[in-house]
């Protein structure tokens, strides 16, 4: 599977983030074609930040780098998952994992 | 964190689908208000089908029904986990997983 097999909608792919020791899941987020390619080329997670529109690379004011070992996409190539080596807690609030909380039902 | 305090984007938010037990990744889909409703009050995953413009129960057909034991938020509350005991192969293409293959670097 190559980027340009890839499903981009409206130019951004769903970006599951997961702890390759652990599996654990420490975020979601999205990227680009240019943030996928700059992740390949370095090795560290590169995203499309939708809420400041413009290529983010993950860590790059906290230092809490994710090194990418594999990139794995699913069925469909239309959503990938970056298995990583966290330098850092992956969350902005300083949680390991964006995923802290659980749906009240 | 409560269903009307989630972010739906076009009234879908995105779903991680983790198995409890080994926290494999299985899948990626979307889910509208309706689907986290019936997935809450059913404890099986529904899904809103963007291919089908349809709201959809996984394994309706093939029986491979995913049981939802917990229901996970993000920290922008725009993103969900799933956590499930799966009954069968996730993936229509009989695989445990939809990520199957790796991308090509």
């Amino acid at each position: 599977m190559k980027i340009n097999e890839l499903d981009f909608k409206n130019g951004l792919i769903p970006v599951i983030v997961q702890e390759e020791s652990s599996n654990m899941v420490l975020m979601l987020a999205y990227a680009g074609r240019e943030a996928l390619e700059l992740t390949v080329a370095s090795g560290l997670a590169h995203f499309w930040s939708r809420s400041r529109s413009r290529l983010w690379k993950k860590g790059e004011t906290s230092g809490n780098l994710l090194e990418v070992s594999r990139i794995l996409v699913d069925c469909d190539c239309d959503a990938l998952i970056y298995m990583v080596k966290a330098m850092g807690p992956a969350c902005h609030t300083g949680g390991k994992s964006c995923f802290f909380r659980a749906l009240e039902v």
